[in-house]
């Protein structure tokens, strides 16, 4: 990491630009990175937006001075860019890591684009989008820190996890590293805040339509299935990972932000004490993951980068409920992406997220 | 009202279509008449869902059997019909109106296109869209049923009342009547539900964007203003009517249903218990709009035909509070529909609303 | 039912009265009955504000005229009354149904004191109180009229089910019955809206504390694991009924009224068509519960008294997911019990319910 | 100001206590003060869970480490502390500055204790209350920044101002210093979340109450009237200051955080430009507060410390609408005082709040 130490040593600040700054992962973003030392905030994004200042459509960022004009994002200039993070619609991050990929800028792509190993799954379930060629798909890393560390300190193309799959990944992984729990009876029953589905002005996202209602949606159909089997089974370090799978139930939720997954699985010779010792021992040095003794509820980790988890057993019926809260725009989304951010530039891991 | 004698006398139906039926006022109105003991619903028209059944859009109907199936606004046949609702985008029911103008089918409009006696103002502050031929709007009864029951009654043609004209008028009538306040000093500071921005797929309307938020919107622009002026002018039986103007700051309540109205009012010698019996007077026999010892709250009147009203009198400052409650979609649209139905086909007022 | 037949031909108007009206099951019982035609309410008890009518605490009763001022819960006269509905805490039913066993008057209680046929069972789930005698537990008759009409129809002393367990049952017990899935392997994620809770004044139940959040609680130790159990079990007309046996899990929405249970079950042989046939098959005369091709939202069956459920089999992993949506104050609560109240007194079951 | 440089120069933490840190203030003062780069926490007082770590009530703070336990608000040993934040109920601050006048702590009171130069004021709208001693009262400076500066730098009492009468000085201020509106005529209708309420266990805060609901409350008797009105009075800079009174009607919105003021004015032969330059100008240097172009929405100063502030004059009426919204938890109390703690000890105004 040449590079990084480089711009560490001289006090350079990283210019970073941000692709798709209007959305609501992108605002939460942009405040993260306005406010974090070694940043140096140089493109913005917004097709929607693009000649304004952000602070014409989102008054919320009137404090922030000097901050670029909004451009298209295809007049990014990459050659100029220390760091670029890509919170845009599926299909983008693809190609501009085919392009970038020989090149020293680093990419950090919150889409889904550089999240499977097989192409073949993406373009199953994206279609009709199809996957980036293979050479951009074997240099992304997967971006869970708890889980990938090493790799993600040498990414150059970061494929940051989808909020649902780092909910989910986090409640499961340690039992299955500890083969407490059986792989093949894997239930998440999970719920979401509306920040989750995007700035989309559809008729059912309107307040109207969600306000003091309650669904669950796309059952057995969302993409995130399959995003969270292969982080299960990439991190498992178990004989059976290739029998990991999962049946995942979106639900949601009349709120912001905030996701809850309500996680069922069936214990191996599992007492709870060897359960809570198994999340205690794997997020012993992790600041962001947090064995808790209550369940968790979502305003704990409200606009935190944190993961609350707790764990019950029932003797009477032999089932582990493993219960994981998080803020989707934060550890679901921007607040790990400047998780990632920090390993990839030999940073602080939490430096502009506490 | 012969016709509407014969209708009784035969216990015939009166045959009803409802166009826009799948907005929320046109939800509300199918289910209030389709629990109405004298109608029999003939039509229901739905741009936007033609050719399906309404249940496989609004699955809160699946109880309504034999319903008709959703048709092109335009393939209205008001010859077949006793009575049309129309809770469409202005701009649709003046046309219709031109053309039924000499049928003998009834028309009752739930949009703004009816409302203005005056074609400049409706021009003005509906631009582009253009008034009504002076024919029609002549003929068109404001649909008031507190203070303009007997035109109401004689009505072919009823424009309904606007959700805040509704609410205010109700507040601010009996006062001017008795003249307890001065006519150039009033102020409505009103909040409203997301229902009565309609079913918009617009971004500032998103769960995400409304929840946790509140704000005004067209200070000293919304539509409503003049619609309350004019209403106050036509009822006050005031001497000062060509001088009663309002200043009208409506905001937006992160809440589905509800108006409240706060209304500041200049006293003339008048002592809260004078002002108390005004309101006692004028609502003594009609059941739908009562004064309450308490402010009220919106939920008081959730999903009722109901307005509740409060004053307060603050002798410190000598100002006079008034605050009221409807529901948006029951007395500021589909309950004040049907209770001006009742009326026009010479029903107990109260048919199907309580 | 000679008792019955005879109001009925008559014409008299049945005497009811209500213990706990002021409760949130309570208000809806009141709306219910206030408009049934056949009821006359001649008792309303609440021990926080007897001496007062209902108006002055609870103002959206504005408009009912000529109710009876409350009383302390105590001095009810059952002597007086044909139907007493009992919405109170834990404790007080049960004492009642030893009262009025010998009598004529029946009883609807909407606590659980009345629902569990083993008393060891309540002992134990609701310690420190006792359940009720032997001959009042055998009396008392589990309301759940889409599986238990006959024994209803002849009920002295009703015990209306829970929330959770009415949602959890309608969306179970066809398939069990139909043995299209197994005993020993039923999930029920659940969540319900605060009013589920009851109007308790409650730190963790302010909205500063509620809204914007979403938590699981008394994860295994809710009260109704084992109502939900006796319920499956009672009317599975499966061989092994003693070995069904469910995880619950509640869950608490930022909603006022709704219950969403999302079910995961193991189907035995069973394809999706055979499922939703059995759905069908089970629920083709019953007015209050429906099968629904999309996946049901709690605002379809806002304040209705119906049941919307969707089945989706995940071939992939071989599960079926079942979900369940009802309004906790009516199907789970005021609304079933104004549903069995039809059935006990010999009245069409959806009287003052449509 | 010896003992601040001192501390400064020394690059000493300074020791800070905060009293009341459960209420909803008070954990909004100890995430701010936590993250401060000049504070060390060194005392916690709760009543209410006293002996506990305050991880254990709310495990928002998880990340928090080596926070002093929780002690009772009377143990705190004031001589080991440079600063003590009292978030307590009124009663508590005004007798805990009549022990510490004569020490060198510093007391930033969020209470209303010290709010009132007039003890009879105090008196008479916080019966049965009492307002502190005189000396007290002298010593204690109103903490509005942008208006009282110099004498907050120099504070050892500091009064921190209510959360609406934040909101609306801000608002109204520079017009009357400019001589822009009259001083007899102003109307404050203010909507505020519900954590402005408290932590209060009370039926009228439960969710079930004000979820889908608003109302006004406490009309013409809110105890921010005379504080709103001594802040107008003492910064007007206005002849006619003993002729400021103000109609101020306070409304609860079912949102956690937020206040908007809606503020009607007369104005003086002002234009809107002349109004806009106002605010421009008496703001100019002033970081939190900002004049915007389009009418302000609390989620746009959401958990900052800003004011968003809009004026539209209505031509056709003659009125002046000012709105104002603030974050009731930070510039309404806890960001304030923060504020005014980096003034009174020389740091930089917006230490630990960008």
């Amino acid at each position: 990491m040449k590079q990084t130490a480089k711009i560490m040593n001289s006090n350079k600040k990283i210019k970073v630009g941000i692709v798709g700054v209007t959305g609501y992962t992108g605002q939460v973003l942009l405040s993260l990175l306005a406010k974090h030392p070694n940043v140096q905030i140089h493109f913005l994004g917004s097709n929607a937006s693009s000649g304004q200042l952000i602070q014409q459509t989102l008054p919320q960022f009137n404090h922030l001075a000097s901050l670029p004009v909004l451009q298209k994002a295809e007049d990014i200039n990459y050659a100029e860019l220390d760091c670029i993070f890509t919170a845009t619609p599926n299909g983008f991050a693809g190609k501009l890591a085919e392009e970038i990929i020989d090149s020293k800028v680093k990419l950090i792509d919150l889409s889904a684009d550089l999240r499977f190993k097989d192409a073949q799954t993406y373009d199953e379930w994206y279609s009709p989008l199809k996957a980036p060629k293979a050479k951009v798909l074997e240099s992304a890393v997967y971006g869970l820190p708890e889980f990938n560390r090493e790799r993600i300190q040498q990414a150059q193309i970061l494929a940051n996890p989808g909020c649902y799959p780092t909910a989910s990944a986090l409640g499961i992984l340690p039992l299955l590293q500890d083969a407490l729990v059986t792989t093949e009876d894997i239930i998440i029953d999970a719920k979401s805040g509306t920040t989750g589905a995007g700035k989309k002005a559809e008729e059912s996202l309107l307040f109207s339509e969600i306000t003091e209602s309650f669904s669950a949606y796309k059952v057995n159909k969302h993409r995130h299935t399959p995003e969270i089997e292969q982080s299960l089974q990439s991190f498992s370090k178990s004989e059976n990972s290739s029998r990991i799978f999962v049946r995942f139930t979106p639900h949601l939720l009349p709120i912001k932000r905030g996701i809850l997954c309500t996680i069922y699985l069936k214990p191996v010779k599992a007492s709870l004490d060897s359960i809570k010792a198994s999340f205690h021992k794997h997020y012993a040095n992790k600041q962001f993951v947090k064995y808790v003794d209550e369940t968790p509820a979502t305003k704990h980790v409200y606009a935190s980068n944190r993961c609350h988890i707790n764990a019950s057993l029932d003797e009477r019926t032999g089932i582990l409920i493993v219960t994981s809260a998080i803020d989707n725009l934060m550890k679901g989304a921007a607040g790990q992406a400047v998780q990632n951010f920090n390993l990839m530039f030999g940073l602080d891991e939490s430096l502009g997220l506490i």
